[in-house]
């Protein structure tokens, strides 16, 4: 399971960073978690596949989140061989935004796509919402290669429900941002602890079938009258790890239970603290406030991204007057512990360790 | 005056080229045309400066050639100093696809747009363009940047009047492609000859305001009687350049009037002259047809652009099987002369040199 930065820019894209765009990677699944403007060349300069994407989450409409969807799709199209649906996550308009770009520009695609979108409540759309009055709901004709989705509405505890499958849980919280935004908790499901073999060996048990048997927590009696119970042989479930991929954000804070005990947190840092008010103004975090909330849910490694162009990556020599992420990183760390935070850059990969 | 190319690659991004993505400007302007995904990074890599582009003109509405466009005009935007208003043209469609984009991605930008869209006529779309009805026009408010554009119709010769002012007339052709496709005129107004000092100084004319008189062509009659009229003292009128900068299209003869004696004639070259028939059917053209296009303008420089991923540029090393754009030269020159034609390449800037 492993993670790949492709954009770490926030707003629009610098030479050294592209705008935000995550993959999400394990043997079985390629998610992408946002899909900025230049996306699609960032993954064609990566070692990853964009035709093994088969879901999207995207946290919020504005642009360095969104406009390099129409293009990504297009790109993956070119892949004939690739047919299998896409399913498209993200807040209400983005249908719209979707059918609307692939209609006019008569894009037809080699797969279906589906999109569902994330239904937000009265309270959370910001004050002068109504300001700038806009039609999120399209009344045109669905897109060829559209099948409709789904609205996917917040339970009690202000969860979003998006999918589950025999291995993971995908949940979404809605987050505090100039526009509705929301971010993503991936719960791996915790799978059967390692048979020993050895016990099975010296009680008898032929390699086979049985084998398989066991692990899924059957009891067996051998031919013998021997019984053998799963708990006897196989170690303790390993746990799922849980990942969490946050859009941008000034107050993430419906994470407080959901995001407990999380293996990985991604989260934006824009500016410094001490332009925490200019920050939270523009609807983003600083390290110190995403460092709190990293420590209060216990977890395991904080890896910030979306900085503002004035910080240069830790990889860049510095000119006279230029600011670096170290900025961000000790601020971080001043919470967190020396050590313990990353601040991605651009193509870096970060694997995320097994349970043992 | 000069041309940079930021995007040569037909359809999606190559490792070595861009999408469709043209800058031609001279001392007073700076014109973009098309504006493909990803082109605001191009020309953050290039030596242009984005804020300074005050017209933008796109060729058709596929992907590769506008989806570009709403991240362009957001990055424009962060230049706090700029506000000058943008004026867009291009096929119907446009104002509706960029209305939706900025208004879903609550883009608001420091400065107005206006879109003219560039009339299609009945008998020019495709047959089959009835088979997937699209609403091409928002019935949706205004973006609270826009102003409204106008329609530009084509007139009895199938030109199109796009603007004129005292330096430049702009004209437009519609071309054969999978959808309505147009390319661009600019014919630089001539201008009054060079002011011959000498014969000025020996008739006693003092330097000063008499000689810009002159040089605008009035007589001028001095103190002592003498009679100085401009065809004495001014060469003739220095001849405007024109450049034509076309979108996709496998039939350009539209041009056949307005095209005559271009300095510099930009043109897609998708596929090779033995692939016309997959060419064609695609809404392309071969080297051949170009040329023999070029060749009926007379035109003095010949550029191909917009090439298919298989051919590498010509500053690439070519690993086994790689084919070249040199097949593509090779294949207009046959026509046309060799060192008669120029295959662009990403950040390549042509100089259109002024006539005597
Ligand atoms: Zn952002
Ligand atoms: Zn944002
Ligand atoms: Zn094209
Ligand atoms: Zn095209």
């Amino acid at each position: 399971m492993d993670i790949t930065f492709l954009g770490t820019a926030s707003a629009y894209p610098t030479p050294t960073r592209g705008v935000s765009c995550t993959v999400f990677r394990t043997d079985s699944v390629c998610w992408l978690f946002d899909c900025g403007e230049g996306s699609q060349t960032q993954l064609m300069r990566s070692q990853l596949k964009a035709s093994k994407i088969y879901k999207i989450f995207i946290s919020h409409l504005h642009g360095d989140h969104v406009f390099g969807l129409p293009g990504l799709l297009c790109t993956i199209s070119q892949n004939k061989r690739r047919n299998k649906p896409v399913d498209i996550y993200g807040p209400v308009g983005l249908r719209k935004l979707l059918r609307i770009n692939l209609q006019l520009s008569r894009t037809q695609l080699e797969f279906d796509y589906t999109v569902h979108e994330l239904q937000t409540l009265d309270h959370e759309y910001p004050a002068d919402w109504q300001s700038w009055p806009v039609n999120h709901i399209s009344d045109e004709d669905l897109h060829p290669n559209e099948t409709p989705g789904t609205t996917i509405v917040p339970d009690s505890n202000n969860i979003l429900h998006l999918f589950e499958d025999d291995e993971f849980i995908v949940t979404s919280v809605w987050t505090k941002h100039r526009i509705p935004s929301y971010g993503f908790i991936i719960e791996e499901k915790s799978r059967p602890g390692t048979l020993d073999v050895s016990i099975l060996v010296s009680k008898g048990v032929p390699i086979g079938p049985l084998y398989g048997k066991i692990k899924s927590g059957e009891t067996i009696t051998l031919e013998n009258g021997t019984v053998i119970k799963p708990e006897d042989v196989v170690g303790p479930p390993i746990k799922g790890r849980k990942v969490i991929i946050m859009g941008d954000s000034t107050d993430s804070w419906n994470l407080k239970h959901i995001g407990q005990d999380a293996d990985v947190l991604i989260h934006e840092a824009t500016l410094e603290n001490s332009l925490s008010e200019k920050c939270i103004e523009n609807g983003h975090s600083t390290p110190e406030m995403v460092a709190k909330l990293a420590k209060s849910l216990n977890v395991k490694q904080l890896i910030l991204t979306h900085f503002s162009q004035r910080y240069k990556p830790l990889s860049c020599q510095l000119k006279e007057g230029d600011d670096s992420v170290q900025t961000l990183l000790n601020e971080a760390e001043a919470i967190l512990g020396t050590g313990s935070v990353i601040c991605a850059e651009d193509f870096m990969v970060y694997n995320v360790a097994r349970n043992k």
